[in-house]
């Protein structure tokens, strides 16, 4: 997978560049925004893409689940099944299985579980998976991995990491799509040694780009920010590396200086579910009966189709009657919100602003 | 209100005109789409402009109770509210207040009843009604009316259908926007001296179109032929006439020979979030399973965009993992077949082919 850096900032391991994929190229730092059901909730693809993202996460769990892979691949691949044509990284179903708690089993061969829709029983292997993700068609597969909960203890910590270190070795020699780059997953909880071995022993294998999963599962904003600084600097340069599960638009920007080139997290999408908008002054949470004759837009500075188009009193009518449309037009406003942001964060990388744009972010839009 | 015919049938009453609103020329016969809470369910105005529909339907009732109608009328009126250019018209509320049964007290003056959302109990006179609609800024406002139950004992009948008169003429003595068409509404059950009453009291009050109410409400199809053959008579030449309630695309065709321009009904787009979609050879239950693994469009001969782009197996598969997105794409294709349909009727009605048309459609999608 080809990789290009374009600029690096001068005091810091921030850097923009350009990933190549086989459904084109990818402005980074960038952000993948969730479409777990290959579907971004509410939205059309073209609507996604008129606000200018990049790339979306489909998820093997849950396509194993409904429609099932192999639906999907005999429809013509992910790509033509949701109608997107940019690229797309399916996650590997590891994350989600975790999320299943009492309901799995986890062995050194595989994870069981039962269905949450139906209560069927399925088997997860890192072979199915990458054969799950081999069939969909990303563009970006993900090793199979196993998820430590925070706070985890260290024997559980390190068994774990073992295990999914294991796992990505039968990630790798399972994937079949040369179309298809595959990332392997660094574990190890928030402890450094742990994290220090998996870095190591994932670059051993050898994998096209790196991620750090198990973060963002509740951890102290301090123990990232550790785990980058300490992590980051084990992984290849010339190849990409992605936080998954970050996240606010302030952690974002904090991580770049340790180097980090993808992000994906619910919260633009799920917000936007839930009423909770970003805008360039703060959180609105339109369902406050403060905006109920309120004629201006989400944020007078956006420039998305809903600020152009739509009040803040016709939003908030439309969540208070529960309609549809309140989720369509609150998503693509915080979709375009993340997308400026990245937008800013590679122009300030390269032009050295970097530390500005964090210290106004953070004045004025912590996070929801 | 100006309305042209612009060619007739040879052999029977029907006709296609030019009915000249504040917000644009509507081509007739017509059918006008429900936007009751104002907003066509799950799609935005733009889609909904772009599959053709001409008109919408607002409900003073709905908005009465929220987000209330002064609200509307302070943020510039309704079409600015929400982003529909194009001519909408409102109903008087009289029919949802009907649907409220036991929840509501009908008087000389009024009806009271309650909200179904918050049980807060409403007042609303003819005056009230149409100074809603006044204030709302639709193009075409209807009278303040009683919907009767089907069936219902001739006393009652009367009496309500005498109501409706003394209404009417409230109603009109009410109405102040200059910019605004006013419809009355011709009730008496299925009774054809009410019914006659009806017509020419409503008539002698004097409205810019006639509308045909109590109908669709459970009797026979053969009792709804009975009341248009033995009432449009009765109303003028050279006025619209609306059909309220009907219907599937057979009673829409069927109601065509004797006169009707306009119709609406909450089918296309109802049906259409339960996963019944309209096509030229009948009825598409998306959600069957037989649908699973089917790369084709929803219908071969339909242009729309959810034809265009999406195939009955990703559709299914929306529908099964109850995304919102399932509803706007089924909308946006009920919506599309209605006015293709209506488009085939004007075109059938001017060059005598009407008859073919239904028998045409008869034979392949009677209904849902």
């Amino acid at each position: 997978m080809r990789f290009e850096t374009i600029a690096t900032d001068e005091t810091t391991d921030a850097r923009t560049g350009k990933l190549y994929t086989a459904h084109g190229v990818l402005k980074t730092p960038a952000f993948i925004v969730s479409a777990s059901h290959a579907t971004v909730r509410a939205c059309l693809p073209e609507e996604v893409a008129a606000t200018g993202v990049q790339i979306v996460a489909a998820n093997a769990y849950h396509l194993l689940l409904r429609p099932g892979h192999r639906t999907i691949a005999a429809l013509g691949g992910i790509h033509r099944f949701m109608n997107w044509r940019r690229p797309i990284l399916t996650d590997s179903g590891g994350f989600q299985v975790f999320s299943l708690g009492a309901q799995r089993t986890i062995s050194e061969r595989s994870v069981i579980f039962r269905s949450h829709i139906d209560g069927r029983q399925y088997e997860l292997t890192p072979e199915l998976s990458v054969e799950i993700q081999n069939a969909l068609g990303s563009d970006i597969a993900m090793a199979f991995d196993e998820c430590c909960p925070y706070p985890c203890d260290r024997d559980y910590a390190e068994r774990s990491m073992e295990l999914t270190l294991r796992w990505a070795a039968r990630s790798k020699a399972a994937h079949r799509n040369s179309h298809q780059a595959l990332f392997g997953i660094v574990q190890g909880s928030v402890l450094h040694d742990l994290r220090e071995r998996s870095a190591e022993g994932t670059v051993e294998i050898g994998f096209d780009g790196y991620a750090l999963g198990g973060l963002s599962v509740g951890e102290p904003r301090d123990e990232l920010h550790s785990v980058l600084a300490h992590t980051v600097p084990l992984l290849p340069q010339r190849q990409p590396r992605y936080v998954m599960g970050v996240g606010l638009p302030g952690d974002i920007l904090d991580s770049l200086p340790y180097g980090i080139d993808l992000f994906d997290c619910v919260v633009p999408t799920k917000n936007a579910r839930h009423g909770s908008l970003f805008t360039s002054t703060g959180t609105v949470r339109i369902k406050n009966a403060r905006y109920k004759d309120d004629a201006g837009p989400i944020d007078a500075h956006c420039d998305c189709d809903t600020c152009n188009r739509y009040s803040r009193a016709y939003l908030r009518y439309l969540f208070t009657t529960r309609e549809a449309l309140a989720l369509r037009l609150a998503t693509i406003h915080n979709l375009r919100h993340y997308v400026r942001l990245m937008e800013r964060a590679r122009a300030a990388i390269a032009d050295g602003s970097l530390m500005r744009l964090r210290r106004e972010v953070a004045a004025s839009n912590g996070g929801p």
